[in-house]
């Protein structure tokens, strides 16, 4: 029973939790609760710790006292169980997907790791074959992991270090998300087959570079004093218009 | 000059901005940053004080020293600019859209603030005509402010007590969002006379009350794992689906 959270293993905890970098160095990232750790370990990831306090009765944890599961909680009120797990290589795209009516959202820098989460959950839901992401978007992240409910654990993700390269490459239709009135509206579009939709970052939006390497730019006439959606509600409109 | 964090006036400040009791009790609410506060003062609220550091000039305003500010600040590098506005009495939704085609958004219970404000904007930016909010929905909430982008102090918004109630009553079409897949579609809707959509608490959906009070139950086809979409995501769908 780990009850001091000096101990190693809980201060490495809190560091993965806490740290973008030490997730990239550890190659490890932490799950909190129960639902999220048994949807990590379903789809197939490494666990490298499980820490639980009495509470749970589960082969090959490590007891932690609650005031240490407190300290580690991100929760208001945690339930007592955590883990943490390897990196899945990020599991890729095939081409063929790409190729035969593939729906896909890629996502620019995006800032908020609940926006990332938000947008993995409805992009699961909507059933869209997957997720690009670039730029600071950590998939890794506690807040995103919690929003998603798992999805970014099943959905196909893929990391890629030039989306404009990328973007050019792509055999799918590329649309550049953007709140510009002379773009072309999703009622003008014609998804079936299949599409890439790309979205930036929350403050920015889309560097010019991913608006010029996209076939074209899409978006979502506006009527309101309000200068523009934020990025989930955006994207959760324009995944709506791909895959109905 | 206040460079007290024991000061009345930013003791009133601090608790406006964390508690939803005093925010009812004191008739007040609380909002940061220079956009927001200039958004209320453009849109009739009552400024009950204005406190900013020496980087604003803004007359009538109370100067506070920058720790104060930081003190006060609910955001990562604070503006230094804060204001104690008094509740509008919520803009009643006037009889005449709710007859004549008006497009409408109700919220039940919704728990969390950035949901709230995330709706709000998303509403404002499709050109809805307005909210209706009961149960526990704060629209005074600072989260819910900096997320709806001001759009809580400009659309119509009117809280109710008895939600099933006005439903009932409401001459519009009335739709109930559920994840039922029995319900009907969107694609399924004629929304050119006006509706209602009623989303439901994140956690629990909508009550049983509120659906029984409703014309119909509404329901976006899902596809993937996730069971749900999260609060925000459909009710930008259906939104955007009311309003296209």
């Amino acid at each position: 029973m780990i009850s001091s959270t000096q101990n190693p293993q809980i201060k490495l905890a809190a560091k993965l939790r806490d740290s973008s970098r030490a997730r990239r160095e550890h190659g490890l990232f932490f799950l909190e609760g129960y639902r999220l750790c048994m949807d990590a370990l379903e789809n197939g990831y490494t666990p490298e710790l499980l820490l639980c306090t009495d509470k749970f009765d589960l082969p090959g944890a490590v007891h932690i006292s609650e005031s240490v599961a407190q300290k580690l909680g991100d929760t208001v009120t945690p339930q007592g169980m955590f883990g943490l797990f390897a990196h899945s290589p990020l599991s890729s795209l095939t081409t063929s997907p790409l190729k035969e009516g593939g729906k896909v959202v890629a996502l620019e820098n995006l800032q908020d790791p609940a926006n990332l989460g938000a947008i993995a959950r409805t992009a699961e839901a909507l059933g869209l074959h997957g997720l690009v992401i670039s730029g600071g978007c950590d998939v890794y992240h506690p807040k995103a992991l919690r929003a998603s409910m798992g999805a970014l654990l099943r959905l196909p993700v893929t990391a890629v270090d030039n989306l404009s390269a990328w973007l050019q490459a792509c055999t799918l239709p590329t649309y550049a998300a953007v709140p510009v009135e002379s773009a072309i509206t999703p009622s003008e579009c014609d998804f079936s087959a299949g599409a890439v939709v790309v979205i930036g970052n929350e403050g920015n939006g889309l560097s010019q570079e991913a608006i010029a390497a996209c076939d074209a730019s899409i978006t979502i006439p506006m009527r309101g004093r309000a200068e523009s959606l934020n990025a989930a509600a955006a994207a959760a409109i324009l995944m709506w218009e791909l895959c109905k």
